[in-house]
């Protein structure tokens, strides 16, 4: 990294100018002043970096240039912003930008989450910052606290809502007793949703933000690939119901935990992506529409909430230019950010041998020895029920419209391959007519007894 | 500051071994590998300093030492770790510390409240740092992400429940009905008052924490002296029933804003701590008990809220390390954290030119005339009334037990001064029988028609 000349500017290089891109502009701007203050030397852009220099009437013409590796190998340019997102050019954009010497901000959670690794230890080798506290819940201060503020306790779990299509998508569907279907509709509408929605209704987003999260919190390289990921097309009006009946809602998390070593494993992390039920006394419970938010626990600190607006423009930019402050005040002072640690490499534990809980919900043959038969199959697989509750059965009030009857069963911990199996096993069974919905539930540190299924 | 050696341990002196202290000790011992991996170096106590060593048993007593001077003198010292509180001797060694090159980690929000500048202006000129995460709000990471996370930000308010004394208690009355008095009685008994509350109740805790949460969040220096302080002594069970009538709760707020310039004068900040009612559907009034959260806004991020445990050994420990592996990070890897900033020195407005919102509860004589006399007095004084609700006279039902009636006037913003003065002069009014009830009403970035007055 060449020296900083006291007085001269911090230089940067944009690549990307869209919705974020555009407010990170705007903001260096408008408050060139304070930031100059800040960092006690002048943020500069230095070129901006976009597909279709015409498409950005409202952006100094001399700024923008077609030719995004031309402006990373300036010798003007200090630090490089990218706000483009996907694997390529961005990665080859970057290292090249890390390996001559210039510091990175980025936004790019897929990239950090595939290829995390080599960027850090590019950025080691330069002795040049990596950050990227905008990748993961906008605007919410997440990494850096993690990073940096607990950086002398010990993490044991970040579970959070970090999707903001998804968690609109399942707090319209709460709100309104509406489908998949037509809360997706709606969202893509309000412009919640993007037009191909894969990545945010299948967890893609989410996976990748978990696996950023996890590598953080427990000094463990994490990947994308590591990460257990189902969405939330499946979730059904049904199933928002059933969860409220048990006094809880239906969150797409993504859950980073250290998972303790048995006799014959050591430690090692799980992160997964899932809908999952949670308790309505939870602090993430009441976390609707766009919001994002992420709950930690740690030995020493208890338990912590960060909540705040996950996307957006100027909610990312602001993100982008807590980064960039950073990075500038490091060059003008020297020093650098702290590097990657992934000292502790404990192994990411798939996730049929993660210990989660089940909801299951079945239509059943409404006669004698059903709850027995059902019972056993979770028995066999030594998974400990933590309640029973039946419906639309014979002494337990009128019957179903068809005549049969509903059980619904919460497991304590168990693997979730015997949970799944135990699953495949009961749809099975002569007496269970059809499983109506399976779900996760994550008391996420509350007890079983905050779920109102004991009843 | 001397170099680090490579290899060598970053050696720390303690000051005070109490509740915090006992935690910080078994922390650097039960996590030692794990900090030594996350700063480069090993971390290692060099000596704790206490005023009766025979009370310390669990300690190891070869480090045990009375005279904290000489300790923190000592050339085999990197860093101080100060959890002793109170201005002197803490002033004087820290200060002492810093200037033979010491960087400093401290909890002692009173020093800093009054101090800050001293000691921020004396770490500048040393070239060490001053870190203070665990001062404010406990183990919530916050002070990190205002001045760090939110540096190319700008900051517009931070408003949070920062004592949880008072929270205890404030959510005890709600809860049970209790007056103050019983209240704090429980509290005591149950550990979260101290023996003399004052610091707590009077709400200087909190006056201290908001002067150093506007010190950073506006980058201008605010002292306890500058934040208008009111603690919760005369809050009533009948002000709790009132709020609760309004669709509100009552919390002991620490409240930093912008204040907009007007014509005449430039932006201002304002510091001060007073119980409020809050909309039940903010985010800080479910915050109960002993926890501690604080909501932020800034122009670009939007509203954030930040949420855990305020006080307690370990969550006031973990602050203190994670401090204490940024500074023997620095002190590694050579460089420093970020410098105090209070270039923009904007004004301390007086809390009579801040706006406000009031709640005012008066008894009231029946009879016609009233409404007109008592909204005379608002009208005289430029307050505009956002709601009226009269309740006990003739029309609105049955007459009270005494035969008068209960006035409740919900204020739109007005100077602090103007709705005191009206106040004092409604008392005057002779239909006028009592004023039961004053609280300031705080819709923190919610609209007035979230408060339930309007009908």
């Amino acid at each position: 990294m060449s020296e900083h000349r006291p007085g001269s500017p911090v230089r940067v290089a944009l690549l990307g100018c869209g919705t974020v891109g555009t407010e990170v502009v705007r903001l260096l701007e408008d408050q060139a002043a304070d930031l100059a203050a800040r960092v006690g030397a002048p943020v500069e852009i230095a070129g901006i970096a976009v597909r279709r220099p015409h498409r950005h009437p409202g952006v100094r013409q001399d700024l923008l240039t077609t030719d995004a590796a031309a402006l990373v190998a300036r010798e003007d340019v200090d630090v490089v912003v990218e706000v483009v997102g996907g694997i390529e050019p961005a990665r080859t954009l970057l290292l090249d930008a890390i390996k001559s010497g210039k510091s990175v901000v980025t936004a790019n959670k897929a990239l950090l989450a595939e290829d995390g690794a080599v960027l850090a230890e590019a950025a080691d080798a330069a002795g040049v910052d990596l950050y990227y506290e905008a990748s993961v819940a906008g605007a919410i201060p997440l990494l850096r606290p993690l990073r940096e503020s607990l950086a002398g306790d010990r993490i044991t779990r970040v579970a959070g809502i970090v999707n903001g299509t998804t968690n609109f998508i399942l707090s319209a569907m709460a709100e309104s007793g509406a489908g998949y279907a037509d809360a997706l509709e709606e969202a893509t509408r309000l412009g919640y949703a993007e037009a191909d929605p894969t990545a945010d209704v299948d967890g893609y987003d989410a996976a990748s933000k978990a696996a950023i999260l996890a590598t953080i919190a427990f000094h463990t390289r994490v990947t994308a690939a590591d990460v257990h990921c189902e969405g939330i097309r499946r979730v059904t009006a049904a199933d928002i119901a059933a969860a409220d009946g048990l006094g809880c809602v239906i969150k797409l998390l993504a859950i980073c935990e250290r998972v303790p070593g048995a006799a014959d494993a050591s430690e090692s992390v799980s992160a997964r992506v899932y809908p999952a039920m949670i308790p309505k006394a939870h602090p993430l419970a009441g976390v609707d529409g766009a919001f994002n938010a992420v709950f930690v626990e740690a030995d020493a600190a208890g338990q912590l909430m960060f909540y705040g607006q996950g996307a957006g423009g100027a909610p990312t930019a602001s993100a982008i230019l807590g980064d960039l402050v950073a990075v500038a005040r490091n060059r003008v002072g020297g020093g650098r950010g702290p590097r990657e640690s992934s000292y502790a490499r404990l192994p990411v534990r798939p996730m049929g041998d993660v210990p989660t809980r089940y909801h299951v919900s079945l239509e059943v043959a409404d006669r004698a020895g059903v709850l027995s038969a059902v019972a056993g199959e979770f028995a066999r697989r030594g998974v400990s029920i933590a309640a029973v509750r039946q419906t639309g059965g014979g002494e337990d009030g009128p019957a179903s419209a068809d005549g049969n009857a509903r059980l619904v069963v919460v497991t304590h911990g168990a693997p979730d391959s015997a949970l799944h199996a135990t699953v495949e096993a009961l749809a099975e069974l002569d007496v269970v007519l059809g499983v109506e919905s399976v779900l996760r539930v994550e008391g996420l540190g509350r007890p079983v007894s905050t779920l109102g299924v004991a009843g």
